[in-house]
């Protein structure tokens, strides 16, 4: 680094969880980082950090954000909005520090980083100041579907990647306008899920995937789980591809 | 491998185009594999096999399989879809003969196998016969907006992937009912896609982006191309994320 020079911005993407499927670029952009950083609950790490330990310099600086404790606020309120904002712009101001003075900044985000991730809220703070490059990741979704070894789109399918959060006639209408689905943000709106899905004859289909691609990782078609328990990070998977061999058993047939 | 054993089927995605974007355990199965399979025109090696050069075994055995020529045949003609059924057969047995041998088979998939890949044509042929793992990859459009630096969906915004296929009417329908949008098939498609986009009135944010990741990707925002010139594999990026900071120049103003 020379000296008056900025450093380099970097939205790291580290997949899903399982080390090895970090990108080959990602593992050398975190060796040669001066400073690492990352969001993270109060006192946690986080699961972004867990996936790198090891390939990061000894020398290292590590920078966690921790999001502020906001159990007390309506998550809707002005207070919790502005509250977070302020993070943010403290956040992406704390890592400008070590950017002006000349340091490489990995910022770590789990899956993919402009696919939903929080790195994004450093990014469009940063990216007019400083040079900044990001290094895709494999996504939860993804390595949910390669771990069920579910064939998800094909040829001309539509793909609707949908919040659980939606209200129930509008998750409904989607997913029976779409031949492939996603539904991220599970949690507690399992019962809801199941029952548009239900309605708009997907249930069939449908994979229920828990902590996909981490060494617990739990699958099972969402009409055999019994119970609505899951975790926030969950994902409903409905896939496409209609008309593919073996779909109504057809290959077994084949076979004989 | 011991005797009797059978071999292990592997899709193994090859990603967007750089080699650096392959996956630690992606590089590390393909180190591994006894034959590695992919397919390609005829005369043609394929993107997927050129990411991978350097990363084989010397010893290892290549099986591409070539599509059969059908330029003189009607792609919704019966006689296309029985042609290209018996060639993706064809391609699943000739795979089998090196599982039944005992031997590990990478299938090269580009993106992401089970999405829009053509390795699933083999994984729904022999995922019931053989052991399979499948290794996810980047996808082309992770690869597109991560080197646009462009946010894509955060919060709770729907995402639609949407080929560049389909009708008008029913491509502008959609366009206006989702936060953001990933057209693929863009090609000679891109006329249509300019229409529906302005009448869904989603024109203005769009972003073309061709030959992502490659040493040659370009990218402009859709309203500032000039021509309607686009392979067959560009991709329209249109961000959700209404309202994140900087998106109106707001970023600009705070900086004074």
């Amino acid at each position: 680094m020379s000296a008056g020079e900025v450093g380099r911005l970097i939205g790291v993407g580290t997949g899903p969880g399982d080390p090895e499927l970090l990108t080959v670029k990602a593992v050398r952009a975190l060796g040669e980082a001066d400073v690492v950083a990352y969001f993270a609950k109060a006192g946690r790490n986080g699961n972004g950090r867990a996936v790198v330990e090891g390939l990061l310099k000894p020398d290292l600086v590590e920078l966690p954000l921790y999001y502020p404790v906001t159990t007390e606020i309506d998550k809707d309120a002005e207070a919790y909005k502005r509250q977070i904002t302020d993070f943010y712009n403290a956040s992406a101001e704390a890592v400008a520090v070590h950017l002006e003075a000349g340091r490489t900044v990995a910022v770590l985000s789990e899956g993919d980083p402009l696919f939903y991730g929080s790195y994004m809220h450093l990014h469009v703070r940063l990216a007019g100041r400083f040079p900044v490059e990001v290094i895709p990741g494999i996504t939860a979704m993804s390595g949910c579907w390669s771990l069920a070894g579910l064939p998800l789109v094909q040829g001309d399918d539509v793909l609707s990647v949908l919040p659980g959060t939606m209200g129930e006639g509008e998750l409904q209408r989607r997913l029976a306008d779409t031949e492939a689905a996603v539904i991220m943000k599970v949690g507690r709106n399992l019962p809801k899920i199941r029952r548009a899905l239900a309605a708009a004859g997907r249930l069939e289909n449908a994979v229920y995937v828990e902590r996909g691609t981490m060494k617990n990782a739990a699958m099972v078609p969402l009409g055999e789980k019994p119970d609505d328990e899951a975790p926030y990070f969950s994902l409903v998977l409905v896939p496409g591809w209609k008309d593919r061999p073996g779909r109504e058993g057809r290959l077994r047939e084949e076979r004989g």
